[in-house]
């Protein structure tokens, strides 16, 4: 179950972008940073994360929850069913928020860290009730990346890991409970090695920070986003696998091919080596602009992925149906839910898929045929007609269509496909589809299909079966009402 | 200038995909692995490689290469341009391949390591032509993946560094000049750190093998398929920038947040217990199954990036650009007068790729109106129709198809679709394109389409250029004569 009630301390990057996934979520939360500007950075994030999310997904969120300031702790944990702490890495000033938290914090109060390395025994001390307190470290962006890992220590309860691990999920994420407290957890012990190697590459003047970051995105990088280091090891040792692998690559570890044995020392010259290279790089994009890059590429990462209902797509994926569900539900105790046949029927609504889009970034031609396609299939398992209808060789096929194209849209952009019932006998369904964008309603394509009713062994167009029929009388008889659409009965190049 | 013919030495997972890219690019390779299995091997990197390669482009790529099997080296590298040696990473054994290699090839083919951390002034030991040997280190599946590491180190000449950075990209990767040469270069310097840290993890009992991968991919792996290290960190540095990000997280360099001051010892204990993690983790999948995963993952990611016009997807795109305006040139290049405009023009030949398909095997209704745009596309390139005339904001756009469905068509089928000009104005051109079986020549599917030529930026309609009118006119002329198509001018429904 979602929580209804959450508190955040600390409002930067990390905090507001917990804020967003929260509110984004339909949870209200209270917050306390003493940042005078803090309104302001959290407005931003949220306005981030409000666009990335309209291009992220279609499913019913629920209503969004509300978040303001509170000028205290005390003021924005009462009530607060989750506690999320995400101020600067020092543990004096944690152990110090901590105790304003319990001293105003309900007893069962979830309170997690979004600490990057301290660990749940370090953070519990000196806690009245160390049991709820634990670690749940995010990845920015917060409100578009899914891990979090969750790490309660040897204090934590099971009950507050337990619960942890629903809650996030709820949320959209995939939380990974690190069984074992360790300094840095799991992901920043490799962001750490990563980024201690960078900085020697840059001090010996290897490779700037450009080259740096197009050896990972080109490559490596690429592979990560779907499989970790394992899978594509296990992968890259073919038929042979891992051990072959580490036939092949273990005597690697004895050869200097790392600097980590050493730490290099920051030093100003450093510092400022890495800042003018990296304005080099990417100087010419306000931060503004690169968030927006960011989280463009991430969405289009994600949905891709979810194409194949993979990694962070089967995550996305498992949320959407998960809202669904809780819309329907919602729905279905609503008593008015009969449906309106006195328009034309709702067949899809989804967002146009990456790889959909031409070179102009608008949506490609073959695709709306495919969308309006999936109209059909839309009725069909409206009208009962499901794989073992087809086991029994009986289908329908489009024997004919006419497009008409009337507006572009763009990759990532939101759709929704209407279908009206022209007419229909025994054999035959005569459609019309109608594609509009999902925000401003405008029609972007329709297409008028003649769909036949077919033996499949044979070949040959034969009756459908009674409850088919019987399902389509409805909507024929309400569809009659409605006016026929001015594109449909037209042949190409026909005027109006 | 793409090279004709080229060489491999060493047919393994990395030779074989570097065997692919090349085939698929138009190049003759020749190969000498003394893997008896050698042939069976390559041959199923090729199966993956062309059916990755056929869902990620649908450009006009030149006829495929030829590769076959030289029963030693000096046979392979016979005429060869560009050399690839993939051989076990042991610099023995590189140093007598290429001892082989100078002893026959032509002294100025460029031969390239694929090592994945021999230093180039390693590899060019006792070399004859010691300025030709470069290190090109690609990255599994070398077919997809766009990055190259290119490292001449001091004795390479500018020239051969200069002639790979350029061959590369011809074969759509992304080639990064490491400019001086270290030892695992940049790429793997990554690599290493984190896979000596993970080992460290495993070996320690803080997560298993499916814990780390999911560590990396449902986190910063997302963030790295896009934009690297540096680039992230200046975003998540928020307003303060970069040298916020190191006030924030300077100090961690000292604490204990990796374990990398020492080298884990690769126990035959600690590889039993990778390889029984990873075999819980994916072993319900083959090798195979896990390469189709992850070459339709990369696939997906890399075509949701061209959308963005970013990383590997910007590079896809240009790739695609290269193709296009080679195969104009190419097809301009051939005298049009031979060509019998007394009949439909050919339009293309192609295959039912086998991921055009549906449950039952049919050509799926989508890719029908694909490959009806595929008929379009060729004859605005045949009237000159280039990349410079869409920047111009110049443009055909189809308005509307009429599909006639007639007979089905099963997945690897051979087809072609011809294109017959039913009529053409300034401003519109009205087409009949037909599919038809490659082998028995029956019909399978007619589209008629009115195109209509925009000013994309204006999105109005406007008058084509004059020399893209005076392109049409012969196969007006000609086609005038041709009998209408009897699906031609019928609106849906209509009886014969």
């Amino acid at each position: 179950m979602l929580v209804k009630q959450a508190a955040c301390v600390g409002g930067g990057v990390i905090g507001g972008g917990w804020i967003a996934r929260l509110v984004l979520n339909g949870v209200n939360v209270a917050v306390f940073d003493p940042d005078p500007e803090a309104e302001r950075k959290i407005s931003e994030v949220m306005a981030n994360a409000e666009r990335a999310f309209a291009k992220l997904t279609l499913a019913p969120r629920p209503p969004k929850g509300q978040w303001r300031l509170a000028s205290s702790i005390a003021e924005a944990v009462d009530g607060a069913e989750l506690i999320i702490e995400s101020v600067p890495e020092r543990l004096e000033l944690k152990h110090q928020v901590y105790r304003e938290i319990e001293a105003a914090a309900t007893p069962d109060a979830l309170i997690a860290s979004s600490t990057s390395g301290y660990k749940p025994s370090d953070l519990q001390q000196g806690a009245t009730h160390p049991g709820r307190i634990l670690v749940a470290h995010p990845f920015n962006p917060v409100y578009l990346l899914p891990l979090v890992e969750i790490i309660g220590g040897p204090n934590a309860a099971a009950s507050a890991i337990e619960h942890a691990m629903t809650l996030y999920a709820d949320l959209g994420m995939k939380p990974l409970n690190v069984r074992q407290e360790i300094d840095a957890f799991i992901a920043d012990r490799f962001l750490e090695a990563v980024w201690r190697e960078a900085l020697w590459l840059i001090k010996d003047g290897v490779a700037t920070t450009e080259e740096i970051d197009d050896a990972i995105r080109y490559g490596f990088g690429l592979r990560w986003a779907q499989m970790g280091l394992f899978d594509t090891y296990r992968v890259a040792g073919g038929e042979a696998g891992m051990k072959h692998f580490f036939a092949q690559f273990g005597p690697c570890l004895s050869l200097p091919w790392t600097k980590l044995m050493d730490v290099p020392e920051l030093t100003d010259e450093l510092v400022d080596s890495i800042a003018s290279q990296s304005d080099a790089q990417s100087g010419r994009y306000s931060i503004r602009e690169l968030e927006h890059i960011r989280d463009d590429n991430l969405v289009a990462i994600i949905q891709a992925l979810r194409g194949n209902d993979w990694g962070a797509g089967a995550t996305l994926k498992a949320y959407e149906e998960q809202l669904y569900t809780r819309a329907h539900a919602a729905q279905t105790q609503t008593p008015t839910a009969q449906e309106d046949l006195s328009k034309p029927l709702l067949a899809l609504e989804t967002s146009v898929q990456p790889d959909w889009v031409d070179y102009n970034n608008h949506m490609t031609e073959s695709r709306y045929l495919q969308v309006f396609g999936d109209c059909s299939d839309a009725l069909f398992r409206r009208l009962g007609i499901d794989a073992s209808y087809h086991a029994r060789g009986l289908s329908y096929y489009t024997v004919e269509t006419h497009i008409m194209h009337v507006d572009e849209v763009a990759g990532l952009e939101p759709i929704y496909a209407t279908t009206q019932l022209l007419s229909a006998d025994e054999k035959r369904i005569h459609v019309f589809h109608r594609i509009h964008h999902g925000r401003d309603h405008r029609l972007l394509a329709s297409a008028e299909q003649m769909l036949l009713h077919v033996d499949t062994k044979a070949q040959k167009a034969c009756p459908a079966d009674p409850p088919i029929l019987a399902a389509l009388e409805p909507i024929k008889t309400a569809h009659a009402e409605l006016p026929k659409p001015e594109a449909a009965g037209r042949h190409v190049g026909e005027r109006k």
